[in-house]
Parts: structure tokens; C-alpha cells; sequence
């Protein structure tokens, strides 16, 4: 059974009865929701990563900081209770086998996208690493669509798999040399300032990847620019998977995102960015990689802007229902 | 006597001479002074918190840290100095009987409202909960005048205080349920994301308390925002109280604020609205609450917010002078 | 031996081939370089600080953090690295003696100025002391040419040394009252607040200081108030020092600069106005000053934005050279 | 019905089958065990603290920590798994009423000792204030048996309830002043240096307190002391309430107690005075309070020798079963 | 080439010509070494650790603050510089490929312990996983053999490999299964409190792993115990691997290594050992494992405590020398 | 006049009345005292370190936490208030001239002895630089005395002045190369480790420096060891002047000293040591330097260590009394 490494969640034990004012009393376990809208499940490993993180805590914490989430939009004025979120729980890992956990993944998001077609799937990380397990599982749900990527990111993460194995630096080049995703079905929102070394950028070029300057966004306007990318891919493909390396954000925002750096997205951009990404309609699939709740300031700042970035996602979501009907 | 439990504030024992380059060589212990133009009094208690809140300790480190603050405004290019500033010192605050803690605040407010017609009186806090003593001390000051509640915050503040007593989460309820201020006299600004569960919306919907999303702000401007809000609340009350509570700020801005949130309004964006709501004619009290010292970062960086603040708000209230010549 | 108290820099013993896809094995020790384009030394020195300082880190700090910045600058599709930078190294310091100090910094500063007078200086302070030491130096190498200051900092650093001695509260004044610089050949971007006491301001008017606040400079464009000051001061001077204090930065944004304040400059900004400078034909020098790495955040938040700031200039001088073609 | 205040432990929703080698494995919600050997609970409450404190969260992080701990005691090669240890849950508290939230303590104390006289109960506090109220409650479940106070405290905890109210400065106060307990039935154990004022001292000796500092107590030993202390007590009383400031320790191994003290208890030494007082026939009762886990170290050193300090006791219990055979 | 995996240690490109009054300028690059007395090497992989942790950053950190070690013993008044020891580098681990990275480090130990059969060698951690890979090479390397192992720990380190892979929980497990070394061929001293469940001490007492508590030490004194190992490992084995994990400490003297605990043993304790277990004849080889320099106080405590350990064993190891003579 | 330099402190403006509890009710300013037993004053100075320091705040630290002390000791139940302490204030330090400011010290120190023969004299550092300052002052003030010096120090502190000019790594080596101070004539206890180099054991073995490492006097018996020591200092000269350099403690419990070290003093013993000086007749003087309070732990462990150190030494001095009787 493909669904079998996936742990029911911890937190799912202790329901709170009838309430959905809060995020923990709204989101269900998978198995006790019918036909769930969106699902989310972790993938907590980050000993895949270069440097050491701790961004496997993060599906933990994630659950524990979005307690102090409602379930209404003040800004939308949107009630976003009777949208139906499930929990799948965290895919096991392996405490030493890191191919053998990435395979997990990878079988796991297959699992989740086949059984739910309807559903948006949410993957929280983990380190980037998990990105290329969960779009070749999702490619192999789905072998007959192609597949094109929404990267909000620093960085290209085309790093040579052949040099470090399936770590985190590699994901996206993975996943062209692997023949799942084309080059040119990727745009990269977010990069700046000197962090992709010349190399990275002559791949990036040579195989096509859509590379839009966090400036040049700016300059031609931060939704404008998210509007355009997803045009651009929902015209060359069937589905969009998007993919959030949190390191995207600027450093004074995401103290608990290592490789976040002076010169990044303000959490305001990101949160508008996600609100309209959740409503374009193929939007299926999306992930948040990077954060390592370890390295997070005392007050939980980087978690709950992460919590903040997927309910933003949500919320456009919840806005996209209605144009089905 | 009501001014009783206001203890003379401890830096005023050490005046250094006739200079007012620096805050605490401006301001005046009450007792100084003559027909001050703005009386300032702490009033330290969190133990009305909700969570466990340092808040308590805020007038004495709002005091320790305006030593670093000069009394000239460069960017309005505005020597503050001869305005009369006065120090009333911290209201006594009692070890364990919360209700007579506050009973003591409320009494002080109402002394120095009465007594000092004249001046503005901003209240240092504390939790969020000294808001209902204060503004309930001002209404006993002057029964015959109604008073608008300019509150610019991320949370609505109206949990029910008959499950809570009057903790930090119920002030503004407790001001409309006990009629000191109608719903519809009270203007939100800086509400946002998913910090206000549907049924505390509800509740602010019922009595038409006015919300204003920081998005909604940033879309009308800021500034113009405020002036409307004022203009609003001064056609409909006598005077006007403004309440700040700290955690309207970006996280990124308030460390020391715990409930502060991503999403929040950026220091720039306060500072501009205290100068203009210093400006107001009717804006005769403020205050600032729920900022916990021991939280914040180890420079400071919420205090030194927070008395930039005051300093923005004041600054408005000496721009106001000529007006009345 | 004028060149005497530079100390080839540690990190040059190790050099790594012909790779030059990062900083630290672009930037070659000065004895190994033809005709540079660029150097820069260190000035490790902050005992001369009124409050406690770890500045005199910061040189080392800068050249450990910028082995993770890549030599391609990905906003201006610009690769860096045919620009030939050098390292001279640190201006050796005595324990105790701080006028000595100063000398030697003097000294090594008129040594680089004079010896490759077709390449631009950067000094990666200390505290701003600093400045004084290193603008005298140049003015000693080209004892004919006036100079022009871009100042850019929260304050005015014009107290006096009579009082003080060389600290870093006076070097402005030092320059002026020395005659080393007119006050009217300064232009100091980014004032604001309550962080400078009248007879400071009193001062700088009476030397005719161009003070220009921040608020202003952003009413009037930040880039176009760069241009416009370039301009006043390439009208009246023969070459300009820029002088970066790091505590311009707004305290969210610096949290290692001690004196950093809210309401200050934005990462953002800064990386903007430093482009243009360098791009200026007559912007040979600049320094950075007054950052403190032992305060910095557990992720070097300051540090990494100290050497994207550098960066940001340097790709100016870049950008500047078809200009002399 | 007495036990009304008492809320289900959260964790014990989520039982682990069979096993017994972790901590969170053995210890059972109180109403799936028969006959327990020993119940703890928690008293959650530190706004009747002194100073601000956040040791209402020490429950909680109490029972976070202790699934790292085994229920093997390697030190006696003794097994605890088959000893009977429930968990009563949280005293629900008031946000507000701290007078009310003192009386729900009280009578919950009475019920777990009333209702199972057998058992030994062990209260996780909270600050000291909550020891007056559970000594009154067990005084008012056994009325006819004079209750002996064992302290291990580096402060008398005698200060004046008619000034502070019932705060954490007052227990040891309330219960002389109350006749609960007499003063020469109380043995401390701990005391040292410069952290009790005179009339504290003055207030000891007149009520005949046996105050043994940790000075005399070592130079005595430190397991002599306690034995001869226990025996002291048995002679004049019918049963002993332990009651451990966490502050006893020194402030090297117990940061997250702000009123811990250089010149403090060893852990070591603590752990063994608990493993003895443990085996002793008339320990009944016993409480940890002023332990603040929000100021903890990084590593959670304090709650983790909390802990262990508590398994000792355990282990002494244990080790005294087979004498009552 | 068996030494291939053994990259050249980076400081050692910065020789500081004949001085050796510092522990730097002491020991030298291996390849400069002719018969040196003790190898360093470093074995910088933690990725197999079951938490999270950064002691592969252990072996840079061990490097960069031996710099503040002087090489005189002042409390046995002796000049450790003509003792010589040489440095191998760091084994160069593979980013995901953990069965791989340990295969480097046992054939890296086995060419060391081969090539410099006269050699004590040293291993620094990473995790305890480590361990396992040396003490395999070292049994390759003299295979007609029987090594006793020494180990200074908390924990017994005996989890089951076929579960977990070869994590840092396994490797004293992994020797005993593997055949590498006889349960009985294992001293550990150092274990105390409720740190190892039943099964594990289970599996110890049937493969007769020789538990010598912390307890059981000190009452026989802690050197005499030593020696009483070391004599029972050297009638029964040909050479004694000494395995420091350095979790053996207490909390309070070693915040930088996750798994230390309250109960644990003192500085004073460990050092004193480890000079004791430098001067045997047959402690050929040691490792230090588990610390991780991203978790330790801001002052270095723990590396610092790490560095002064090994220290203590080449004191020992200098002081054995004469014994040969 | 000599004593000129030394400022009336600040918090002696804020007397509260005739209690005498606490410490700051009890200590008095110098001009408002009558022949005081016993005067403390401040050296703020930590520029002159060789490392980075903020030595220079521990005099504010120091009278702020002393607040926390009450003036009875309870391990000896000996009321400390009759006692008569006199508070001298700071020596005012100049910003960038270190020379000056060391003799402003040397006259202070001079002044105070000259004008207060029979009252002990208390500086609080300050870097270990302004040891030699005080001394020299002392000298002068009593020139036909000889001086000895008993010194708690893990350093010999006797590096090149005419290196490193007289900054804090040289003080001894000042006194006694300037004749101030016999080699002999001083005994250093707490020596260990690996912390100083060969060259300064040599001049200290040359300079008959009586060197007792810490090792050595626990075998001795600490207090014993004391005792010993000061019988020697006595017979062979006038006076004794005590210099406690923190850093004498183990890093565990002085977090807040950046040269502290793994294996040092236990404050127990420091304090044992400090009760056992003050009772010496001829122990007339003392300091305690190097605590630098910026790095000190967020409970300020180590200036709490600092207060209780110095009391101990008033305790002894309180003790000695009678024996003049």
C-alpha cells in the first residue's frame, strides 16, 4: 500500500469536538475527512542537507505554532472554515537511509495525489531535497502531464546531484537531468544579490530556466509578475507545483531560515504572492522547504510567518472555489 | 486624596540642571512643574495577562532608555524642548489583588484627567487591560463628554471578561458592555491576517466597532486613513483616546512585543500615524501597553520603538500648538 | 616604509587555484596583484569607541562571511570577477595606545592612496574614528585636492575632541575643525529621529553641513538625492569619501550595529545608494564602520548585510569603468 | 464534587499500549489506575508571583521533558516499572482571580489526599504560593494530624501576607500565622548567604523555624542532615510535606530559576537528599515549585534536573516499599 | 591509497615558524611530521545522528580554539612542545552518502594506525557513530589483536542497528554483534540516573559490558577506579581504545553537547581520568564524539572543556614516556 | 585636590531612610559617612584590555544587582549592618586617553588610603590594568611600606608592558618591574591548566613569583592554603593587597568572565577564600576585576557570583573586628 509510510499525526488524537475557530480544531485527519479540498503532510528530513539543519522539526512545529491561527481572514473578511483541510500525517523517515527516506517521499506524494485527485496537496518540509521526491511522485500519479514549477527562492538549487548525492542544493536540477520537469517549465521568483555562483547560472541559462530578478519583479509589480509566471506555465503545462524555499524571504524576516539573506522578499510580498498563487487553478501542488525551527528567534517569528505563508495560500484557495461553479 | 497611588517616579531624584538636550533632562517630576503641556504615568501590571507578560516592567525601561533619546526632531527640524513635559510616576501597583490594582489606575487616570485639564496624558502600561481602567478613570473625570477609542492593534480586544475577568484580551469589551464607550466611537487600525477568531468579529460586526485592515489602510494611505478616522470619531465624541498596543508592529519590528505578529505595520507606518494623531485637536490621552522588556532583543529594539513612538506622538502634539494661538 | 603597519591579510596564505566563483578566491592579497582596481585593508580598531565596542572584529568577520558570496552580481546579470580586487591586509593596532593607532591607520591610508592612485580604497573599520585617520591620509597623498564626504549616518558625529578625544562620536568635526574637509563639502543621507541633541545640529548648520533626512531623501527619491548629492559635492570637490556608518541601517536590519536605530535605513536602500555611489567617477574611497560582530545575530544577519553593502559598490566601480573607456 | 478542578493530563490522550520504559509510558491518567502509589499534579499558577514569572509553565514542560527519562534507575540497578504512578492533571486556574485559582488548588489537594490516602502526592508548581494552599488542603483532609514541613529553600519564604497578599514570598507565613503548621515543625534546609533580611531571620527564630544553612549541613552531611531532620520531625508530627524551592539549587545548575542563588545546592546533592527523603515512612507529600522553564537555557537544563530531582523521590519511594512488608 | 580520504587540515597552511608556546604553533601537518608521538584526526560527520546535531562542525571548532591553549601543564609544571604531534586533517565525508562517509573513516583510521603503529592516534567527532567505523579500521589494521574499549559515556550506546542504520545509538552495539569486540572487553564508566532503558541495560548484562556508575566510582575514587579498569582491560586485551563521549559531563559543564544531563560528571572528574588514561601503556587510541559547537554557550565552554581534555590525555601520554626509557 | 577624579554615584541621590536590610540601603556615599570601615569605588575602565571587554560597566552592575543583597549573612548569623561602608563612587575615565585615565586611578587609589588609614579599600574593575594603578597609588601613599599581593588569578598577568604598553595582560609584571612590588612578595592561588605560556612561567620562576596552582591547594586544603599563604605575605611585609581577577573561576560559574576556564575555582571555594582574607589583619585592600557584565548569562549569574564574593570578604572583614578589641 503506497499510503503506508504515512503517520497519522500526533496532534489528530486529541479532537476538540465541533469547533473551527482555530487552525487545530479545523484541520481533520485524512482518514476521518470525506473528499478533503486541500491536504497537507510532512516530510521531515533535513539530513539530506549540506549544511546541518533542523528543518526536520519543522512539520512538528508547524502543527504546534498554527494553535494560534484563526480560520477567518480579516483582510478578505473570508470565513475559511468550511473548506476542508486534511492532515495525512508525516511520511517515516529512516534515521540513517537517506535514499531510502527519499523514496518515502516520493511514494507517498504519489499516493496522496493519485487517491486525491481533487485535492491540493501541501508538503512541509524538510530541506529542499524533498522537492524533487514529491514532483516525480506527483509525476508519476500523473504520468501523462507535464508539470511545471513555481520556485520562490534565493537560490537555483541546480547544484550537481553526481558531486553531493540528492541533497538540498540539487533538487531542481534533479529534476531536468531526471527528465521530470523541462527547464523551461520553471520560473524562479525571488533570486538577488550574489548568492548563485556563475556556473549555476550558465545552467540555468542553458537550460532555460524562466530567471525573474526579485528587483524586476518589483519593477513590474509583485502580483503582476506572479500573474504572468503562472501564465506562462499553465500555457506550456497541465499542472503547477509550487515550491517555497523560505530562504527566499529577506534575513531580518527569517532568522530561522539559514540561507535567508539581506536583500530578500519582504514576508508582505510573500504572503500577496501566496494568496494569489493558491487561486490560479492549476495550482495543485505546493511546498514551504528550509525552515529550521532550531535556529527561529525566541518568539517563533520564522515559524509563524510560515504558518502566515500557507494560510495565505489558502485563503486563495478558498477565493478560487467559486469560479468552478 | 485621588492622586494617592501615584508614586513619584524614581529617576526624578536625580535632575541634572537646567539641560534638555536628552528626555530625562526635559521632563519634570509632576510635581515641578507648572500647567504641564503633557503629564506621562506608568502603569506597570501584566500579572492581567493572558499569557505569562513581562509588560510590568515597561515604565521603568521606557524611562531607562529615553536617555538615548535627544529632545530635537531632525526630519521636522523641531527643537522639542519648551514644551512641558511631566512625569507623574507609576501607579502603585498591589502584589496579588489584580482588581484593586486596577481600581488604582483607574482612579489615577481620573486624577490627572481632572486635575490637568489641560494636558495630554499618555499612560505607559502593562497589559492591554489598563486601557478600560484609564479610559474608564477619563469618563469619570468628565461624566458629560463621550469618548472615541482610536485603538491601532492586530487583535480586536473583546474576549468575554466574564470568563477572564477583566485580563489583556477584554478591555475593549469591557468599555462597551459597560457603556463608557459605544461600539461605534471605536476605530480599529492595524488588523490583520489570522489573529481574530469569527466569533470576536461577530461581536465587533454587532456593535459597529469600525475596522480598518492594515491592508485597507495602506491601499487609502496611511495618513489620509488617520485623518479620516479622526475626523470620523471627533464629529461623533468630545474626546478622543488613543490606544496603542504594541503588537500592531511586524514582528520583525517588536521582538518584545509576544504577540506581535508577520504581517504587522512597520515602525515607519506607526510613527508617521502617532505624529498626525498628535496633531488632533480632540487626541487629549494615549497610551502604549503590552511591550515586555524582558522579551526583547539584547539591543533593545523594541523600547527604543516604543519610545520613538511617544516621541513621534508628542512631536504631533507640539505641531498642534500653534493652532490654538 | 609608509606601507609598514599592513598586515598581509590571513586568509591569503590560502588561496585556491585559479577559481574565482567566490569572493574569497577573487580577491588576491595586494603584494600578488597588478595594478588593482580596487583594495581594501582593515582598521581594527575600536577601544577609541565611547561606549564598549567589538568593532575592531568586524574586518575579520568580513573576510571569514563573504566566502558564501558568489562573484556574480544575478540582478545585473553582471560577473564581477574580471575586476581585479586586492587585500592589504589590517592596519597593525597597539594595545593601549589609540593616538598611534590612529597614525598608523593615517599613514596606511596615504601609503594605498598614494601608491595606486588608479585604484579605489575601501577601509573596513573600527569604529568611526576611523574616518578622521583615513581621510587626513588622503588628504596628505594629494595635498591638493579638496575632498568631499558622503556621509551616510544616523548621526552627525560632530562632538567635540577637545572633550572626547579622537573617539568615533568626533571624527566629522575633527575633519572640519582640522580643515581637512569644508563643512560645506559634506553631505550626510540618512538623519533622522531624536538621535542628534541641538548643539550638534547647531553646529553642522553653522559649518553648513548638508544635512539631508531620510524622510526628505525618500520624498525626494532616494536615488535621485544620491545623484543630486554626488553632484553638489563632484561641483565643488576634487575626489569624495563615502563614509558608511552601519548604523544608518534601520535596528531591524542591524541588529550588530550598537547605535542602530528604528526609523532608520533599509537594507534595501543602502544596497541601492552604495550601486550608484560606485558608479560615480569620482567616489575613490569609502569605508564602512561602526559594526560590532560579537552583537550581531546568531546568523550574522549584520554581517552578511555589511558585505552585501560592499558588494553593491563594488558592482558600481563595475559598472562605472566602460565609462573611462 | 472536590476533584472538579482537576483537568485530564493532555498527554495521557495519547497512551503508548504496554510499554513501560520511557516515563510518559508508565505514568497513567489517575482515573485508568487502581490504586496508585503515587499521584502528581500540577498547579499551574505564577501570576502570585513576586516578580514576573513564567513557572505556570513548568506542568507542562515537566511533562514535555520527561519522555527522555527511562524508568530504570541505574545508579540502584532498580527497576520503577512496576511502582503505580497517576497523573491527576492541572488544577484549572482563573486568569484573574488569583484568590479563587488559590482555593481550587487548596481543594483539589484535599481530594487526591483524602481520596486516596494510600498514595503519595507530588505537586508541580507553579510558585511557592501554591504550597500554602496544598499543606491547607491535606491539613483539611487528615484535621486531626499535625502536618511537619521538610523545605529545601534558599529563602524563609516568611513574608507578610497582609502586605503582599498570599504571593510566592508568603507560604511558610500563611501556614505559621494560619496554625497550620507550627513553626518548630518546620525544617529548612538550604539556606545560605546574603538572600534573607533581617527581620525574616527575626521572624524564624521567634517561631523557633530549624533553619539549617547548607553550610552546617554539609559539614554535618548531607544525608546525616536529612535523616536527623526527618527524624525530627517524625517525633513531633504525623505526617511530612516535602516542599523544594527549585531556587535551593545553585544558580550554575538551575537558570531557569530566577531566584536561584551562587553558593546553591549541588543537583548531586539535592538528588540525594531526595532519594532519602523519599525512603522515609511519613513523606507523603511533596511539591516542586519556582522553576520558570521560560527562562531556561537553551538545553532545557533546568526542567531536565527538575526532572530527575522528582525521580529520585520516586526511587526513594520505591526503595521504601518492601520495609512496610 | 588507504590515506586518500584524509584531506590536509587548513590551519596547517599557516605555520607560524619555530614558536610552540601554543598549541597551534605546536602541532604540525602529518606530512611534516617525521615519527610523530600522537595523530589527530578529525571525523566531521553527524547526519547519522538520530536528533539533530552539528558536531561535524566539531573538529574546525576543536582547531580554532586550541589556539588559546598554551603547551605548558602548569599544574604538573611540564613543557608538553617537545612531545610531537601531528595533524592528519579531516576525513572528507560525502554529503548523502552516510554508509559511504563511514567507510572513509574506518579505512582512514586503519591507514593511520597502520602507517604509525608508535603513533597514539585520536579521533575527533562527529557523532558516536564514529566510533564504531575507528575501532573497525584499528582491528583491521592489526588484526591478530583483541582491543579492550574504554568508554567514558552516559549512555550505553547499544540501540539496535538493524533499526536505526548505524546511528550515533549503535556503535558500542554494532563492535559487540560485529565481533569486533567482546562484551566483556568494554569498561564504561560514567553511567548514572534514568538514561538508559531496561533493554538496553538488558543487552549490556548479557554480553557482561562491565557498568561501573558514576556513583560506584566515586565511592572507590575516581582514579582508583580508572586504574582498575585499565588493568582489567589490559589483562584480557592487547591495546585499549578510549571512547570519550562527551555527554558524560553534566549539563552545567557541557551545554554544547545535547545529551549531557544533570546528574552528570564534573570537569575536575573528567580530566583528572583522562591524564590518568594518557599514562597507560596500552591506550593507544582515543575519541572525543558528540559535541556540537552550534549548541554551546556563547563563550565556547564546552569546546573549551573538549580542548583541555585532550590535553589532559597527552599529558598523560608525555608522562608516560619515561616509562619506556 | 587628589581626590578629584572620583565621582559621587549615582545611586546614592535615591537614599531610603534608616533601613539598613539591603545592601544599598546600608552602604553610604563616602561624604556623607564618618570614619567608615570600609570604602569601595569604582575603576570603569576595559579599554586598556587586550581582547574586547565590557569590564568597564561592572561598578553599575555591580551596585545594581547588590540591591538583591540583604546586609545578614546566614551562614555565620552575623548581622552586618552596624558596619560602617562608604560608597567613594567612580573615578571618572577620559574616552580615548588610557594613560590619563590609569593615573586618575593611581591618585584616587593614593587619596583614598592617605585620607582613610583605617578603612579597607574596595576597587571594583575594571580590566586587571588598573591593579597596577591602584598598588602604585597605594604606594605612594604609604611609601615606607612594603606591599604584598595576594593574587586569585588563573594568569599570571605578567606580559610585556613595553609591548603591550600597560593594558590588562601586564599588571604584575608593571609592579614588579617598577619595583612597586617584590616577586616574592606575591602568591598567586588558582593557578592551572594550559593558560599560560612558557616564557611568563619562566619570568615568574625567575622573579620568584610563589606559585600555587589550584591542584596543589586542594591538596593543601583551600583555607589552609589561604591561611599559609598570608602568614607568608605578612612576615615579609607591611600590608596586603588582595586582587581577585574573576576569571580565577570555572567558566561554569562565571559565564560573564570571557577568560574564565574549564577546570577553575568552584565559588564556594572562592567565597571560603574571600571570608578567610577579610579576617586577616593585615588585608587592607582589594579588587575584583575583569567581570565583564555585557557577556554575563540573561540571570547575571557571574555579577551575582561578584556581590556575594565581595561580601564574603566584608564578612571576614566584620569578623576581624573584635580581635582589634
Amino acid at each position: 500500500m503506497s499510503g503506508q509510510w504515512l503517520q497519522k499525526p500526533a496532534w489528530s488524537w486529541n479532537p476538540t469536538g465541533g469547533e473551527t475557530d482555530f487552525v487545530h480544531q479545523w484541520v481533520k485527519p485524512l482518514d476521518e475527512t470525506e473528499a478533503p479540498d486541500l491536504i497537507i503532510y510532512g516530510a521531515p528530513i533535513s539530513r539530506s542537507s549540506i549544511s546541518v539543519s533542523g528543518a526536520s522539526m519543522y512539520p512538528e512545529e508547524f502543527r504546534r505554532v498554527w494553535k494560534s491561527f484563526a480560520t477567518y481572514n480579516l483582510d478578505e473578511d473570508l470565513d475559511l472554515s468550511p473548506y476542508r483541510v486534511s492532515d495525512a500525517g508525516d511520511v517515516m523517515m529512516h534515521t540513517t537511509d537517506i535514499i531510502g527516506s527519499h523514496s518515502r517521499i516520493q511514494e507517498s506524494a504519489k499516493h496522496l495525489a493519485k487517491t486525491y485527485p481533487g485535492a491540493v496537496t501541501c508538503m512541509i518540509g524538510g530541506d529542499h531535497s524533498t522537492t524533487a521526491c514529491a514532483v516525480r511522485g506527483i509525476k508519476e500519479a500523473f504520468p501523462d502531464e507535464t508539470i511545471g514549477l513555481l520556485q520562490l527562492d534565493t537560490h537555483l538549487d541546480v547544484r550537481d546531484p553526481s558531486e553531493l548525492g540528492p541533497a538540498n542544493g540539487t533538487p531542481i536540477r534533479q529534476l531536468i537531468d531526471g527528465q521530470t520537469v523541462q527547464g523551461d517549465h520553471i520560473v524562479n521568483i525571488g533570486l538577488h544579490g550574489y548568492y548563485n555562483a556563475k556556473p549555476l547560472i550558465d545552467y540555468a541559462k542553458q537550460h532555460n530556466i524562466q530567471m525573474v530578478s526579485l528587483g524586476k519583479a518589483r519593477k513590474n509589480g509583485i502580483i503582476q509578475t506572479l500573474q504572468e509566471s503562472l501564465a506562462y506555465l499553465a500555457e506550456r503545462t497541465d499542472r503547477v507545483y509550487v515550491t517555497v524555499d523560505m530562504d527566499v524571504l529577506d534575513i531580518s524576516a527569517a532568522p530561522g531560515v539559514p540561507a535567508s539573506t539581506p536583500g530578500g522578499m519582504s514576508t508582505d510580498e510573500l504572503f500577496a504572492l501566496l494568496l494569489e498563487a493558491g487561486r490560479h487553478e492549476k495550482a495543485a501542488h505546493i511546498d514551504f522547504v528550509c525552515l529550521d525551527p532550531t535556529k527561529d528567534s525566541p518568539v517563533a517569528q520564522t515559524v509563524k510567518a510560515g504558518v502566515y505563508a500557507w494560510m495565505q495560500f489558502v485563503t486563495g484557495c478558498v477565493m478560487k472555489e467559486p469560479v468552478f461553479i
